[in-house]
């Protein structure tokens, strides 16, 4: 079992009182179980429920909690004698529920008789959400597309996890701490990696090495303009920018999430480095106009015109910048959104759907330039959200006929054409809302264009 | 799309050619989908289904092949426009059919209409399952419970599987190779290393700078007597023995399977080498007498009599060493089977229960020192399978009383105990049965004492 600096019972037991006072009807919540991936026995690393997690504190497989009247009932069975030969010793129900601070815990079975009224949360695994369909003798609607009292405290939930707690925020440093030696890692191994496969192999190797997880699949590419590209085949030439976007998980679930793109000489190219220090200004702008009650659809927009304002001072864009992110045109070369919640998930609780991401009453927008933004709330002390902006040619849209009409007064197609060398650019840090500003969580890696230079040149 | 240095479409076509001979039914065979780990979108890495792979060759997502009368029909959709955004371009379904010589091809939902009198295999994962049972309008039962057409699809699939083609043993040895590199950098890695996890990051590293995957989640413990140990925490100390139980899968689902025990130190105490010897012994015995014709249990046995003449004369056990293996006395030590077979799957084709493993007419013993043997088969040319005894001293086996009082009068407790650095040794190779014997695959990995020390020291 993991170590703790902190009172986990303490943590978990402020957490529940929380959610008491917001919910009155039973919760159950299911870790969920260990999925096989070719045969039963070859499992996946299992991963429990995120919201488990959070009023469970640690990575129990197939256990269930029950929250009622401030009573923490785990249900959860001992480990079969004959375990201890595959698995060694395993912590008991006992051992467990003296770690986590349950009140009373029970075989699984007992759950059969405590389920009424109770409000659950469908987790991810489809075999367990089999049976917590069965056990509460309902369909329990997807995570996504909740209502009644399964609604009421997902919302709830949300209330309590926009906000992180001092416990929560420990471990989520401790995740990034490791995620930026991991990039610093990267960079180093660009000396004499040829291929991106080489660079994810030193990057996850030190998530590993920290017995740690990816929070999410990597993306370690030259070909930064295929925004979830998952693929590694690809050799590194000497012009390329490679883009790294990779985080670790820790032990009891915590994500970091941090995105460096760097270049493979170790120098960038002028057309670059002019866009990777556009892409920084909208970063840095962006992280300075934070704090709480600033709402992040303006920071996004914020990047937008930023962006839009540094293309026509290239001369890639033509008109005024404020028109440009108007009419989206800012979206041609900066697609997605600023950025996202970040927590126990990566993208945190978007299980839910947009039920965390947007405020009450707000919804997707479907302007091609706001569409793909993950947040849209007012920012509160404690939230946890990434920033960031990022310049793509991304074939999907500059080849696009449609755009490219819709667009065409306002893009200097020629002048692109000079910029061919600058695919994709990503540069994503991990940001605390603080009461008084904000406080960069992966501050320990640099994102100026020299200090990335530098740590790339360093080994060669 | 991976390349290859044979022809695709020929290789396919031969194995379904011999398919074709020996089912009469329509085959139809799914790939399966990625799996949410915590919220939708974030996915554990895609494994396709082995059989599918086995006769589609790609690592297709959400595909099905159906095989009739010498005809291979792909169902599958092209990619949807927005999806290029995302995950850039990806091949059309025309792209596929070619690659893998299918005649036709459809987009999924054709399947409706073609699905009459078809067998198939359940795959692992729950969603494509119910569609599966949907499609067919049938309960589909789980691949270790077939009956009817299902089984004889299996039992066909088992007959080409089980002797590997050119094709495929070349696609092994590819996944071997990188593993073998891979325990070298971990041997490498001791000289500094604090902790396992630090093992594995090297090892793993290795693996995913060549682009593959792990075939299985790795053990790299100094707790090796726990046999699916997981866990990558423990301290490395002086002392310890290290073992490392790491194998890679290529882009097309071929895995490799190796498990080497260094000393921490790199030099082995006297106990440590003594036991060492003893499990390389049974290794090398075992390999010496596997040829064509040969039963894979006696083997085993042969395995188990090594180590019971061993530890007799190591002081440990006493007696007559073939009483002892009629006693099972062997199975305190060495607990599990000498192997499995190995191909698409590290167990392969362990999906479908023992009807891989277990010729006709054969079942597992409930022997304790027999039970866990997963393969009980006559020897044929093609076979590729494992060989890997070990030594270990697991708690739950020699704390039990019942195990304690029935083996009193031949374990020499006292003695045992001055091998008390001796906690687990493994000694893994993948082993390729020929016309006149053997192929060790993994022979480019050394096994001798002396071998492993220089390894480990190296670095020093």
């Amino acid at each position: 079992m993991p170590k703790h600096a902190y009172s986990l019972p303490t943590i978990l037991k402020n957490r529940r009182v929380k959610l008491e006072s917001l919910i009155s009807n039973p919760v159950i919540l299911w870790s969920g179980k260990a999925i096989s991936r070719n045969f039963p026995a070859n499992k996946y690393p299992f991963r429990p429920s995120s919201h488990f997690l959070y009023f469970a504190g640690l990575p129990l497989e197939n256990a269930v909690i029950r929250l009622f009247k401030g009573i923490l009932e785990l249900f959860f069975d001992d480990p079969p004698t004959k375990a201890s030969l595959w698995h060694g010793e395993l912590p008991t129900r006992k051992e467990v529920a003296s770690l986590i601070g349950a009140d009373e815990a029970y075989p699984l079975k007992e759950l059969n008789s405590k389920t009424q009224e109770a409000a659950t949360i469908a987790v991810q695994d489809p075999v367990t959400y089999q049976q917590q369909c069965q056990l509460l003798q309902r369909t329990i609607q997807p995570s996504n597309q909740l209502t009644g009292i399964d609604l009421d405290l997902a919302t709830a939930i949300v209330q309590l996890r926009l906000q992180q707690d001092q416990a929560a925020i420990a471990e989520l440093r401790k995740s990034i701490a490791v995620s930026v030696t991991a990039h610093q890692a990267g960079m180093k191994a660009t000396a004499t990696a040829k291929t991106e496969a080489e660079i994810r192999g030193a990057m996850e190797g030190v998530i590993m090495a920290h017995d740690m997880t990816c929070a999410y699949n990597s993306i370690v590419t030259v070909q930064g303009e295929v925004l979830h590209n998952e693929q590694y085949h690809n050799a590194l030439k000497s012009g390329d920018l490679l883009l790294a976007d990779v985080g670790a998980e820790n032990a009891l679930g915590w994500a970091a999430d941090i995105t460096r793109t760097w270049p493979v000489s170790g120098k960038f190219s002028s057309t670059q480095r002019a866009i990777y220090d556009l892409v920084l200004a909208a970063h840095d702008n962006c992280i300075a106009q934070m704090q709480p009650g600033v709402e992040y659809r303006e920071i996004h927009l914020l990047a937008a015109r930023i962006i839009a304002e540094g293309l026509v001072d290239l001369g890639i864009l033509r008109g005024n910048p404020t028109d440009l992110v108007d009419r989206d045109a800012h979206a041609l070369f900066f697609p997605h959104g600023i950025g996202h919640l970040l927590g126990l998930d990566v993208h945190d609780m978007e299980d839910l759907g947009d039920l965390a991401g947007y405020e009450t009453g707000r919804t997707r927008s479907d302007r091609f330039g706001l569409g793909y933004l993950r947040l849209d709330r007012t920012l509160r002390s404690g939230m946890v959200v990434t920033i960031e902006p990022g310049f793509y040619q991304v074939r999907g849209i500059l080849h696009n006929h449609d755009l490219r009409s819709k667009y065409d007064d306002v893009v200097n197609w020629e002048r692109l054409t000079q910029f061919a060398d600058v695919r994709g650019i990503r540069i994503e840090d991990d940001v605390l809302i603080t009461d008084s500003g904000t406080e960069v969580l992966t501050a320990d890696l640099p994102t100026a264009a020299a200090d990335i230079e530098d740590l790339v040149m360093d080994q060669k």
